[in-house]
């Protein structure tokens, strides 16, 4: 059945040979996930779009799994984000099962109008053949080229080999396989204590650009081995991805296909049911799971497009919460500040400009602006203590973090996203990705 | 006074060398603006921060100018913004009296604090000394660097030398002196009727990147020999700011200086008085007024940073026209949309994903995109009659039409934007503009 495809149980490095050169911002290396108690992996390079490269990721859940999702809020979402969607819907007491997740790269089967949706159909009926459960219990995502038709047979055709040759542990070609223009695989592992058993957190993401809130454009795929029904685990969800996947932007472009699910298996160490997501005993489950969940969107943008910077956006002194994202959010997509720190420039006015455009209260002779921690502004002015020296260092490394207090009310909010270089204009606007 | 500043007359070409090269989509020559009775000029290169660089307009207008103005709608506004702002409340019943403008370049006096006020104040009591009015009359506008003090002594201390060389008809010195990163100086003319006598209007304007609604950064100056009290003006105006200067975008940044001044002379062909904008005598002065306005603004998309194409975006069908406007704009500044344009190419899953991320309503199955009338997409999928080649030629030239119908009701916008290329980044990230 699987005759072309070459399915793949190592490390897929070699065989996934990024376009463009690894980002300068990546990890010194792969983080060692531990295997995860009813999670099995297999890629395989089915040839979806790309050529020698792992490009479908099968993952076989353990009978009980439950899974809680979040999605892009694009109006032309693509037909896997409708059918997780529609799946979700579906939770009985609370409860939603899922028994398989296939993901393929290079198309994003968005735009694909009903053969679109027809391919969903037919990969879930195949993936629950091969796993035997309901086609209900397969969630699917997909990434890459938006309105090309899906080749589903492709992927069809490889699900029963895939399975076959899924095993524990399989994390890293699991991250290789959901790559489109990311240089580097994503993951990201935690593990805490629900009423003293410990369970692990295990989560892989894609994404580099079409990257804005709500959602960053990305997938991620958090796994659990805690027992934790749906509508649970989806309050735990919904509360973590504000300050991390909602609060990064490499483009201020949303995607069709942003996808985030979290599954939980509840088959590591036996512990009581917990049935509320305020439950004193999952304080430190969640914790770890904010952590997942913003490691594996910090590396999204570590990965953004072309980035050589990291920047760190604090706002303060906002009238609320909301505005201060907000006005972060402004700072962070404006393309002036962008290209800006690209060029280690401290051209603080265009923090200024940013906040003056973002549509929020703001008082000129309030407004403070630090960069590392180095006063630029304050009081209507360059501040008093400036020096173009130390403001440029503020500016001119890897990382650069931003602070601008508004002066206002006590809103605050932080933000992540890249500058804006070369790099970007050579990958999007030299083929379609 | 002016022994250290060199005023100019003639054509300021060679003394003005663009940092970067001429954009291709700029006009093949400089307009013929013919002199505008009551309306004399004067530049100067008075060192603001360029060198050898005409870098300050003066014009003296006639006893009896009436002016109107549209301002950047950003919370950090310049101080030359605040104070025009404030003049044009001043008006008493419905005039509001101009005799002089000075404009600068290099440097936008914004977030100065006091000292950009008094700087402003400084100017415009000086220029009133010089011109013999009151400071009140004076309108003032800058453009350049934010949050550096401006040193307005570079500027008092030349503006009796260069009213005293100035002269009627130095539109192409005018336009010169205004420029910042523009490659290339903009003006425009037209002629109209007013009750069968004729009335000319010039126009000059600034702006290439911080430029977006409302406004698009940028300065201009219009002139009309017609006579029109304030509040006529400022009511013709506001309409014709809507599908101009409000409808282009090159880089979604906007600015704290965005300027726009209207000033009518009443020295031309003597004309029954106009007291209402929708005076029908008005028609043809309107419409020639709209068509100065719109050449202005595409100038300044023309010279978009880095630009080397020119993009019109006409949406149709949306639930309103300000929707269409909306989504208009979200697919003008989506840098993906942008850079695939640069690429040349016809990647309209894009133009999907900025209209799902607009917040209008959308409907994926109604959509219907066209790349310079050939259809890419409709009923939610590549269309049946798409051809790659005749996509990819109608994104290849200057020039690219992107039409999207969204299917649901009768709103419709028209904007334009530019590409997103090496040349912004050159030019933005590579030195302090």
């Amino acid at each position: 059945m699987a005759k072309t495809a070459k399915t793949t149980r190592e490390p897929a490095a070699a065989a996934k040979k990024a376009a463009h050169p690894v980002s300068p911002l990546a990890p010194k290396a792969f983080p060692k996930l531990p295997p995860l108690a009813g999670v099995r992996l297999g890629t395989v390079a089915a040839g979806v779009r790309y050529r020698q490269r792992t490009d479908v990721l099968l993952a076989l859940l353990a009978p009980g799994t439950q899974v809680a999702g979040v999605f892009t809020t694009s109006k032309t979402a693509s037909a896997p984000v409708l059918w997780c969607r529609d799946k979700l819907k579906g939770a009985k007491n609370g409860e939603t099962s899922a028994r398989v997740l296939v993901v393929n790269s290079g198309n994003a089967n968005a735009f694909t109008g009903q053969a679109g949706l027809e391919g969903v159909k037919a990969i879930a009926a195949e993936a629950a053949a091969v796993a035997g459960c309901r086609p209900a219990e397969v969630f699917l995502a997909s990434t890459g080229v938006i309105g090309e038709p899906l080749p589903d047979h492709k992927i069809t055709k490889v699900l029963a080999a895939v399975a076959a040759d899924s095993a524990a542990g399989n994390w890293r070609a699991a991250a290789d396989a959901i790559m489109t223009t990311d240089t580097y695989p994503k993951a990201a592992t935690a593990t805490a204590r629900i009423d003293g058993v410990k369970v692990t957190i295990n989560g892989i993401a894609k994404g580099s650009g079409m990257i804005a809130p709500d959602m960053a454009t990305m997938l991620s795929f958090v796994f659990t081995d805690a027992a934790i029904p749906s509508a649970v685990l989806q309050e735990c969800l919904a509360a973590g991805v504000g300050p991390s996947f909602n609060a990064i932007t490499v483009d201020s472009d949303t995607s069709t296909s942003d996808t985030l699910l979290l599954f939980a298996t509840g088959k590591g160490g036996r512990h009581d049911a917990v049935t509320k997501a305020s439950d004193a005993r999952l304080r430190d489950f969640r914790k770890a799971l904010d952590a997942v969940l913003l490691d594996l969107a910090l590396q999204v943008v570590r990965d953004g497009e072309g980035a050589q910077k990291l920047i760190r956006i604090d706002v303060t002194g906002a009238e609320s919460d909301a505005a201060a994202k907000r006005i972060g959010l402004t700072i962070a997509n404006s393309p002036l500040v962008k290209t800006a720190v690209a060029g280690n420039d401290a051209n603080w006015g265009r923090i200024v400009m940013a906040v003056g455009k973002s549509g929020e209260a703001a008082d000129r002779d309030r407004l403070k602006i630090a960069f590392g921690g180095h006063v630029v502004a304050e009081k209507g002015m360059r501040a008093a203590g400036y020096n173009e020296k130390t403001a440029t260092k503020a500016v001119s490394g890897r990382e650069v973090q931003i602070a601008v207090d508004i002066g206002l009310g006590k809103g605050a909010a932080r933000v992540w996203t890249c500058d804006l270089t070369h790099g970007y204009i050579d990958i999007n606007g030299s083929y379609r990705s």
